[in-house]
């Protein structure tokens, strides 16, 4: 039987996820919850409601909002930010190394440093030559890594995590679920962790007394 | 000089208004700050961004997740909430009435019983017969009200008012403006009021000293 968790998913061309991923850690230890790091892609999500480019793109006004929201949250936040000179920027490259990553234990520490080339850097996520840089930077061996990320079967991983984010209901990210219960935006990561604790936790420990 | 206000723009279809316009006033007295209530369409502004339908109706993920959210969400601030048999409801007839009872002091109590009526008890706010109703029940004169509701200068008010949100920037409901400052959502409701007493009211104080 699997121990739930709470899943965290993201995009790492997404803004609020950005913020999200700063966060997840600090609160999780602070309020309980395993926390299982689940990147997906957006772009088939989008492209299934008829989007071909971000909503921050194609609807203007909710764009401009959320440059400032931004700019307002991460100074809240204490988060470096710089608006990126491109957006979104294209996340499958990290997404699959991030992939890789994962059962090894180093993807949480690869995916924050994915954010903040992003977001507080505005390096290309998108290219070879970031993402080796970043997987040098969490001790890990770029070359290694480039081999297992574009191996076939990461590539149908990743594809499939996104395929099982679309049956779940995710529509944008970053979202949270927890016990089939699905969170969406960083703004109701506190609601998803106190999800877990009063829906999962205390249950548990109840049971087991 | 006007008095800066903490703005409420509010649509009578909106799910998050709602919740927004139950909490906003206790809110505001506990951490200062005087509310401004706008009712606008959001029919108009939608159209604008190509949309001829609320979103969660266009995007069915979206909406899913947007009647799962209210319920936790009401639950949690315990509130009264039922899945309208409509949605949305068309919230013209009502903001022509709450413009009405602006300039008398009425629309605060007016607007909360109109969204009770539309999410707590599924009834029709679209019509007279139930706007009739409410306004009778904040101990108004429904055919004096109906008269003024429907004359030429308060259907312009209201196109001005909306366009007016348009002109800010707005794109959903609810928001709030602080100060030329645009907050989007219910989930933003407190960010806007600590706007309000640290970049308005705290500065005012220190002016005077």
């Amino acid at each position: 039987m699997s121990t739930p968790a709470v899943q965290f998913w993201y995009e790492f061309g997404s803004t609020y996820s950005y913020v999200a991923a700063m966060r997840i850690e600090r609160l999780a230890a602070e309020r309980g919850g395993p926390v299982e790091w689940r990147p997906f892609l957006l772009g088939p999500i989008f492209a299934a409601q008829g989007w071909n480019d971000s909503p921050f793109n194609l609807f203007p006004a909710k764009g401009r909002y959320m440059w400032r929201d931004m700019e307002r949250l991460c100074r809240r936040e204490q988060l470096p930010f710089r608006k990126p000179s491109q957006f979104p920027r294209n996340g499958l490259l990290a997404a699959r190394v991030a992939l890789v990553a994962r059962p090894e234990g180093w993807c949480a520490p690869f995916s924050r440093a994915v954010f903040h080339a992003n977001f507080a850097e505005d390096r290309d996520i998108s290219v070879w030559e970031t993402v080796a840089d970043l997987v040098a930077s969490v001790g890990r061996d770029p070359a290694a890594v480039y081999e297992r990320a574009l191996s076939a079967e990461n590539k149908e991983a990743l594809k499939a995590l996104t395929e099982e984010a679309q049956r779940c209901g995710i529509f944008g990210a970053p979202s949270f679920i927890v016990g089939g219960e699905l969170f969406w935006g960083n703004d109701r990561l506190e609601d998803a962790l106190d999800w877990y604790r009063q829906e999962i936790a205390l249950p548990r420990a109840g049971a087991t007394t």
